[in-house]
């Protein structure tokens, strides 16, 4: 078993159910992934030792979800040289995931975060693909074939359409 | 000259002239303070350095204004008991400063920040000094002082628009 | 048995089972507190005499919780020189919580209310504790402890999930 | 000279240039009116008394007109019988002027504000006007004549840009 | 039996479960009304030749309510020079109330609409009661009974609640 | 049976139980129309073949419905000289209709796209027919008559309600 | 001279320089049109009259520009089976334009109104010259050609990027 | 001179001051790059191939900036395997921006784009350089160094800011 290249990471044990959307993906497209629940606020030294280690440890990519004022990706991506991709999460109490939205995308300048939409775990880990794609044939093929698949999903999805009309 | 009790903390140099709105509410109040620039996102040691010694030196309330993704004041809070007060910064790129409010306010569970108004550094010094004031008589009545000026300040203007009127 | 140091206040009845959040944190903190329904639109006089007198009746902080045009926390604010900390609420016919943060955060220069998350009466009991923790030992030890098992249920947590995925 | 019969009041002296507007609606509807800046939160006693004398005083109808977390308006109407008539003001820090909006509009159950636009100075002139009107024959055949000359200005703007094109 | 003094209407049959609330107030302050269903976009003419018999059938208020893009109130006030307000309703399909709040409150300078909470019908008719109120002793003393009444149900609420903690 | 004047066309097959209220509509209106699921993201080619060949089939105008950021309505607008009708669709992870409206409604100068309300495919078939309408005498008065209809719905409506009340 | 295809109506004659883009546009596609200025609010009997009279008068589409509460486009569209064309106009005071982008675009089932961009006159008028063109070659092809000149506009500013980088 | 790793599209020349930023970062990190313009919307069929061609031409990443409904950066990721970084562009007549975020960010499931901060240019030129960097030793130094020089820049506006207090 080789080593994870992509880190998924996310603020509390509750945001699992929906990171798991990321994890899926990355099995799909055959990626060594780590999962781990970390907290900028209530561990910001486990948070931040993480995100430290994280080009030693040989990870290429980090997934960072969270909800409400959600910094962890924001915090990650400043101990780290390596591209961080943020899911906001609509958690309960969230304004509309208006909070956790804003809290990811809007970075300052000179630390950015890939930011994809709210709950969008599966996009989160197709851009954790793409960008190791972006160096490895072989994943860039599964991008690919993947494409495929979703436009023979819209193609029968047509066809029943029309069926039904 | 005694211990600071007070640390004033400001994401980029670029919101000084806000945050000495706080500055001057103290020096009223006649409490000391410390003033840091400090990025949670491009000084993440130093940021977590200074919220980790807080306490032993000595500070009682820490004000941490930032924009945008506005991680400073949540950031230091996690990594201090003490009480923290959040300082919401319209930056310009801000999204009419929703992000900066947002990624302040909305903490999750177990970790506060003392949010205030948008820009509200004079605020956050007041709310700064009424912390230290619930245990200290002198800055209390230097508060009950402070909303009396208010107060005649309003009646003044009251008397020079029926004037106008 | 010790004078209440926390007064809890809301808007509504209906805003008990919320603000009872605050109740079990200060408990849980070993601090005494008093809580009472007030309606800064209902009961004008009881609010303002409850918050013209909360100096001399002991106590350090007050936490006020309301929903929609929530004036109660802005209101007592006006007549205390104590801190006080604001808890939007998400009430029924609530423009998304929206109308009761912009009651409490926007708070006009010279009056702050410490505003915490929507719906964060938890936080709300934090952030008094932390306030009077500022100045009282015992309480600050206590705070710390919390964070301490704060860090705990998210180690707890990760290793769940390192066993699950 | 009769007695006022509309109170304009104001949360500060900043205020009088915009809620002059109302001021001119109501000399040229020929309605006595009286004008103050009172604070909710900087002159609560004063915003008071105001508002339970109001009634006792002559006044009909009031008018307040405040920006930010704006709670002058709701303050006022909990303490009088009479309508009350709410005019948001985007100050400056304020979010766009959703704060004063819907702090003035989202008044709970059983405290109406009369809510008018954003800046709406004159509409609460006019408001007030034709509640006075809605028993006063002489101003409600005012506010006819006045809704004519708007029709008149709008026909001439007709007429002109048809010249225009 | 006495004429109607207050015109309920509203833009759909379904909007009158919501919109009932006001006529229960009025019950209560025994105020004469009468409710009608009249839209502005599907039954125009009606509308048109609603507003425009208003003072002459003895109408002394209007108060409107409707969802979405809500022109009812707009339309109404466009046609009398009596008082209009409307309430905002948040239909399905409403973009979270949004829509109905500003197309209502958003009046040009000129045709004012006083505007009470998402879904406030119950408000709509207490601030009817009050414009009313303003000239009839017998109304404005119902309503001081009213505010006493809504003054004892939080001081019973309070009651309870110190019992409960 | 005679071309199809009306190309529906939609993100993904779960928006056809909304879309189908264009159809119904359209069916009622005697106007012949076909059916696509076509994604501007996931079929892209698709759509692209499918808007530069509308004219040239026979199509008089588009209806594109699809949420999140809703790309198909503009993109087909931008291969087409004929009019394009957009359809936000408040779909699921969407934050509040808010992200298809502005992605539909915010076309640049030189592509316009006819957006109707949020989930508004009713109104969507309906403009379709009118602007088939705008040159077709029996479709403009089955459009007449259909405006009949809705009257007649309120006025009934009108009818039940005086009944209740 | 033949008789007008295209009525342009507007809330204000302050909007006319805005609405003139849509003239242009109606110029340069050789379209007959008129142009008016008419308030659902302040001449609500003209604005009647004109939705009254559209079809018999000729007219083949409507195109209605107002700003805040901007109802001018759904009164309209509610007294002519023609489609009616909304352009929300960012008026001062207005709330970002929010309120007349809502009351525009959100118009109630049965009654819709086609919504451009905020302040999108251009593209009303090339909106309102597509609805024409689907039933006029000439038009289509001016439509075609239109769009092509765009491409070269884009075409250029490539080469010009390309030569300064 | 190598190959362009780095492919640059923005939907009008007038974003290109902006987009500039990200130009000067790739320039400073010695990454190859190409600039283009390219609109979704006017020019479409370039867009298509640009982004059809994109892999076989060598590149690893695009960064796509567009304001309004923004598509590029979703029509061009639709047509990639390619990792697309969005930038959403205030541009005039956007609604304070929030358009172009939500129809870059909201992205169906399947089609990730990784979206920046409003106006980001530069932060999408450091991610670009991240995901070069994920599997190019050199490039990972040059950011490991960047991120020091914003640590540098931050010490010095806190000595200055120490200075001046």
């Amino acid at each position: 078993m080789s080593k994870p290249l992509v880190g998924i990471i996310m603020g509390s044990q509750s945001d699992f159910n929906l990171m798991n959307d990321a994890v899926k993906i990355l099995e799909q497209f055959k990626i060594e992934y780590e999962i781990s629940v970390l907290s900028a606020h209530r561990t910001p030294e486990l948070a931040f030792a993480y995100a430290k280690s994280a080009v030693d440890r040989g990870l290429k990519v980090i997934i960072a979800g969270a909800g409400g004022a959600a910094h962890l990706a924001g915090v990650t991506a400043a101990l780290t040289p390596l591209p961080v991709i943020g899911v906001p999460i609509k958690s309960s109490n969230s304004i509309d995931g208006w909070d956790s939205v804003l809290s990811i995308l809007q970075m300052p300048s000179g630390i950015p975060v890939a930011t994809v939409a709210l709950n969008g775990a599966t996009n989160a880990g197709i851009l954790a693909a793409q960008i190791i794609g972006s160096s490895d044939k072989d994943v860039l093929n599964r991008i690919v074939a993947y494409k495929e698949s979703l436009k023979e999903k819209v193609i029968k999805g047509n066809e029943e359409i029309k069926r039904k009309a």
